[in-house]
């Protein structure tokens, strides 16, 4: 990060990535690099009502916002769904920045244009639905331009999102609940019961992973069940038991991620991974055990993104190189 | 049921099928029927203390006892864990009513004899555990000798037991926490927020189970989320998203352990149903849906399995038509 005046001075954007239960405000630099950073705990699902998300931007970034006035401001996230700030009806798989673009409303009062989710609907399967996750997957596409043309990232969390990108568009998307059935299973199962909290075992978390690999066909609500009997009949240690579970899990979900990467024929593009490190190394550690592939690594991807949008919706020049004011 | 008086009359045995949160308690007939029965919310989790036990059977069943002194009492269950009334260990698979009678240990006191759990080891997999499924399968082969060869049998539940059964011994099972997991997810997780109480919907119920059967490689973790965006997409009613779950999470059990069963080669034996008959008859029209096949369906089978047990330890005589005492 530079000083904040520079940074005011440098910026073609300020973006906001506001999800459920935080949000992060950036100012954005004409590469898609975050000048300034700031961030604030009333998520979408933290407050309700259009002033709450007003005064909440205002409290975040309304010096930025009287300081460059010109300046637009764009969201993504929660912050446009049915309990945001403005219910932005999802645009449709495939979809690319543009088509995002087109989607986006703006913020009464008429601040912030909000971006809208993305839903994907492949025929004879239930929909799917992000909000948030498709502006970092445009950023990550900025930022590594060769995964333009075929690529599958994933974004590991709560709600993990496998993405299949096709000539530019996000094709299709599947979320896996990885990281909240960890959470139920941990805090309100019989699971969680024997399981004592223990810095990362690396070692227990590859057994779980390699469980799912070798035998996954018997079934995950089965497998979880030796999370409990590993530990009842003396065989893994109560501070182990979390993370063999957690390795199970997230070893499931690469089952059945690698298998839908294969048959949309995107087997042969490594595996991008974009999030935090500390969970994209978990993500890591399991997929070279997994399938022995390496993988690409992003970190904050939303930043990028919503310059891209901003862009696409022609708030800010494609290709400037001198501000629009000083 | 018949008059206490002629019960008592006719008791070859006191069982006492006692797991976590209850226990029943029956007057058990020459053929394994029970002839009287009594429940009591003195689960084996609910209690502590072997004079809690002890106090507990006596408000159950002292009467019982102190009317045929000479009747022998067994008890399976929850109430042989270590924290139960004593830690019985587990019996290995695989077990016949002999080889689970030779694990039975006595109460303190000397009151009851106390059936072992069973455990399931199978090499290169985590061990897996049951205590009273096994009196109650034992029980399903006493009321059905055709079973007895070639077996499997489904006990639906919190933690449903799927048990492979060969040349009368239980030869290996698998937990599938089916139960647990809906029960979770429905009070804890975001799937549940959109859920409403409402009567069962077989409809929504069996797109849940056909979701699985056609598509359960896509993953468990990431399907269920349908239970979400079909709801937030307006394309099911809140009332159905339950049953929706509910037949998913059910489905695969059924994809896991039918496959588990193919393995064994057991594909041609009819599936046995042993449990309540309302989750029985879910688990039925799951499995109708699912393979076309027509299940066999039983009641409450431990108390025949508790006279199994108390026949193999010798504690009642194996064909008696006299009574030990008038």
């Amino acid at each position: 990060m530079i000083p904040e005046q520079q940074a005011l001075d440098g910026a073609h954007l300020i973006g906001v990535d506001w999800g459920s239960t935080s949000l992060r405000a950036f100012l954005i630099g004409a590469d898609g690099a975050p000048l300034a950073q700031r961030a604030n705990g009333n998520g979408a699902s933290v407050i309700a009502g259009a002033g709450a998300f007003a005064a909440t931007l205002d409290a975040v970034a309304g010096d930025w916002m009287r300081a460059r006035p010109a300046l637009p401001v764009v969201a993504c996230g929660m912050v446009g769904s049915l309990h945001g700030w403005l219910d932005v009806p999802y645009a449709a798989c495939p979809a690319d920045a543009r088509a995002l673009a087109a989607g986006m409303l703006t913020s009464p009062g008429g601040a912030v244009s909000i971006a809208p989710g993305l839903l994907c609907q492949d025929s004879g399967l239930p929909p799917d639905v992000m909000r948030g996750e498709e502006t970092q997957i445009i950023g990550a596409l900025h930022l590594q331009p060769q995964l333009a043309e075929a690529a599958c990232i994933v974004l590991p969390g709560t709600h993990s999102k496998w993405a299949q990108v096709r000539h530019g568009k996000i094709r299709r998307f599947a979320t896996h609940m990885t990281g909240e059935l960890y959470a139920v299973l941990r805090t309100h199962s019989v699971l969680g019961r024997l399981m004592e909290e223990a810095p990362f075992n690396e070692a227990a978390y590859l057994d779980g992973v390699d469980a799912a690999r070798r035998h996954g066909q018997l079934g995950v609500a089965h497998q979880m069940f030796a999370a409990r009997t590993l530990g009842v009949t003396g065989r893994m240690a109560p501070a182990a038991l979390g993370d063999y579970l957690s390795g199970l899990l997230i070893g499931h979900e690469l089952r059945a991620g690698l298998a839908w990467r294969a048959q949309a024929g995107l087997d042969n593009t490594p595996l991008t991974l974009v999030g935090s490190a500390e969970l994209c190394r978990r993500y890591q550690l399991a997929l070279r055990h997994y399938s022995g592939e390496r993988t690409l690594v992003l970190d904050n991807t939303a930043p990028a993104g919503l310059l891209l949008l901003a862009r696409a919706a022609g708030l800010t020049p494609a290709h400037s190189s001198t501000l629009e004011s000083a």
